[in-house]
């Protein structure tokens, strides 16, 4: 295993107080619980977002903590939960007021913590909602999710909602606008290779040299089947067409187009892959007026790449254009 | 060799296509010859700035041209210089009146190239200037360049450079101060593995599961030596010493901290390698004022990071905070 570490059991701890040290002017980070702010702590009358789930994912989802996106992100130990214990401090510490939208991702073990820091938190007086992310075609059920993981689209949520709780939106509105993201975005990945959670020590799977797994989870879960590697492509087509397909689009629809990065994979080659998934997009009519590309939504040193396709109406894109000033996140 | 591309003799021209695509609010992607351009062209009555070089390090250069950085890239093959053809039309495309500087990594066949170039441009009537960026203390001469070598520095020379010119300084004062960041810029990176140029279809070097390069050049080249593993601390140290030695940094001194990914590495990781570059930095006395983390000058899939410190004045922290509107650098 060769990472740039010194112990696997500080890596989470470290990489947060880098992460702190660095960016001190957008975030504060909290230890013991661990759980990151935004610089000044919460906003007085504004809904408050949080999110958080497994570390291993960055910049996800402490990159995104900051003006126009989330109030606080709580990581867990690498693709683990984080506690009840992390999620209501942090939970009490984005209340404004307003009451706290929850952003999870669905996989068993963050949703039920983060239902219990909710009930917890509930019962000292914050008016919690959750809104629950499950933008992945790939799987029905996962080796850790009944029902469709969380995956890539899970930014969109969080950026969209956090443009609107920045307006002045009430809790039920931004939770709605939440979930109304959730329902308009799909996504699918594929790996090339694994990765190595640091206290494992070797890769989370076996995966041939010669082959590839598409329909891949953002922890090596298994996907749908796996190929010979193929051309990037034929590859693109098989991420897009489910995600397409399973959105609905049609001819005169508009939509975001998120081509992320796995985490060791050069940007040059998550362009190619954004050239292709535009082009057929296009075929299909659908016209692409928002795009990112990047390492968004990663896990660890994976390569490989996602889609995600956001459908737009004119609201979603004038909060997914509306200023945000997070560390990872910046317009 | 397991990447997301079609065709290793189309990856750049493809990698270009979905790039433009991607962000034709920021920038405009010219081909035959390949180069790319801000969005609308040259600005009238303001210096010009070309940087450009071998591809493989992505978002150097193209993800620097925008408001407040460069005005124009030129991306050669992947590892191999632009020729003085596209090097030309991209000074031309940059030439708002006032002159052109062309920044330029110290590597024989960008250096031979751009200086061919800056001839024809002045053949035409442009006035042209270059800063050659040499701020790898790694080795004195290296593989493909006589004296040291130009690597993540050029950002910062790039950044500061472009804010010069974008507040109205001349070409004179432009120039200077692109040298006077190379001046106060050392940098120095590690390699965990190697990388695969696709052309080529194996990796560039060998590197044994156990060792590492320390004072690896971006294609790859021979650095300090190979040592075994070791911990982040131990690493980080062996590169932010010589960094710090060779800049002569004294108690007091103000810099900005730049740690960089190879395009491989998490940026958990990354954090992890901030911390104790910073922790050491403090030990000398020196406060670090301003930060950047994250991947700019990368090496294809390679695992590693450099770390460069800029010696920091209040003009050079000024120019540094002036807005950049690029697409890999935003504020």
């Amino acid at each position: 295993m060769k990472k740039l570490i010194n112990d696997p059991r500080s890596v989470v701890a470290e990489t947060l107080e880098g992460f702190g040290a660095a960016h001190a002017d957008v975030v504060e980070v909290h230890s013991e619980p661990d759980f990151v702010t935004r610089a000044g702590g919460a906003v007085q009358g504004k809904v408050g977002l949080v999110s958080g789930g497994g570390s291993g994912h960055e910049p996800l989802h402490a990159g995104f903590v900051g003006v126009g996106m989330l109030d606080a992100a709580v990581p867990g130990p690498v693709f683990t939960s984080p506690t009840p214990d992390q999620v209501l401090p942090a939970i009490q510490a984005a209340d404004g007021g307003k009451g706290v939208l929850l952003i999870v991702k669905n996989y068993t073990g963050d949703v039920l913590n983060f239902e219990t820091a909710a009930e917890l938190a509930d019962a000292e007086g914050v008016d919690v909602r959750t809104v629950v992310t499950n933008d992945d075609v790939a799987v029905q059920d996962s080796l850790y999710t009944a029902g469709r993981r969380g995956v890539a689209g899970t930014v969109c949520v969080e950026k969209i909602a956090g443009a609107a709780a920045e307006r002045g939106d009430d809790l039920d509105s931004v939770a709605a606008v939440a979930q109304r993201v959730n329902d308009n975005v799909r996504s699918m990945g594929v790996a090339l290779t694994a990765c190595t959670v640091p206290h494992a020590g070797k890769p989370s799977f076996d995966l041939p040299e010669d082959e590839i797994e598409i329909g891949i989870g953002i922890h090596g879960e298994p996907g749908r089947r796996r190929i010979p590697l193929a051309s990037a492509d034929e590859i693109t087509e098989m991420l897009v067409t489910p995600v397409a397909d399973d959105l609905g689009l049609a001819q005169g629809d508009r939509v975001l187009l998120f081509v992320n990065g796995m985490g060791g994979t050069p940007s040059s080659e998550l362009y190619v892959v954004y050239r292709r998934a535009r082009a057929l997009l296009e075929e299909r009519g659908v016209e692409v007026t928002r795009s990112l590309v990047g390492n968004y939504v990663t896990s660890l040193e994976m390569q490989g790449a996602s889609v995600s396709v956001l459908r737009l109406d004119d609201e979603l894109t004038e909060l997914w254009d509306a200023p945000v000033h997070t560390t990872a996140l910046r317009w």
